[in-house]
């Protein structure tokens, strides 16, 4: 192969790659309750692609293709003639030295880019440790409240209720 | 911008159609009743991508990069914060010259390649005019009813109903 080819050939997996995302990945943050936090919450970012069992090679090829993040499986049979599949990458020094560069120089072209820019934004939030105060952790959950607006997430708990119970931890 | 850089750009564009395809596309065959038939079912096939209206520009650019189908909007606004866009080649020529060339050259890579070749099975069999008689159209109904099982098509009718509607008529 000559390295023209080669190159083309990296071009089109790196297309596939922002293609796939754009179609199936999400860019997730969370907020769970954690008792041992300072203020009671954990955020929690998250790079997550799912598919069925017929897929999970996708899977394994993006975990190759990015040399980061894990594979679980989720056994739930409700409504699945499948296991689901999700590739996670969770661990804050792969999303923010692998994941986010990757997506910065491929960028996205649907509206999955608007999730991303609030993702980049959170980590960054995260990377000056205002999660760990009050005013920072208010204005993430302000952000997780604007974010993955078609599949809301269960985890997800309004800024409000962290108003809530930051009040009542003062109070 | 030099031959080179214009080859990747090209490859990075059709990396990018499979991906976003392996996520959001559709391929599927529909079974109509429809009495102007001789045996009262049309077979549909379609290729579909479908958006909320933040992504319109992206069926817009899939319209271009294939030169063919169109877009229809679903303004149904049960469960949806917006209008629902989707880009469907329907003319059968289109399908036959340009979608399925193109995915036969740049395969898919998820699961879903099983229902494009399911689909490029059933255009086979229209080809030589087989929908048009029973035994063929009762194989295309066999076909259809193992496709796009994830997402069940309102359309989609069993190939028993359609035994059932043939005996009907014949008896």
């Amino acid at each position: 192969m000559t390295g023209a080819d080669n190159q083309q050939e990296r071009a089109t997996a790196r297309g596939w790659v922002v293609g796939f995302i754009d179609g199936e990945g999400t860019f997730s943050i969370s907020l769970h309750r954690n008792a041992t936090m300072t203020l009671g919450w954990q955020v929690f970012p998250e790079f997550v692609v799912t598919q069925g069992a017929k897929s999970l090679h996708v899977l394994e090829d993006l975990q190759e293709f990015f040399s980061c993040g894990n594979i679980f499986v989720n056994r739930r049979h409700d409504n699945h003639r499948e296991n689901i599949y999700r590739y996670c990458v969770r661990r804050r020094k792969d999303l923010c030295e692998i994941i986010v560069p990757f997506f910065l120089t491929n960028p996205l072209k649907t509206s999955k880019v608007d999730d991303f820019k609030k993702f980049v934004q959170v980590l960054e939030l995260m990377r000056e440790r205002q999660h760990l105060e009050r005013e920072g952790l208010e204005e993430i959950a302000g952000i997780v409240e604007t974010m993955n607006r078609g599949k809301p997430s269960r985890l997800l708990q309004s800024s409000e209720t962290i108003r809530q119970t930051s009040r009542l931890r003062r109070g």
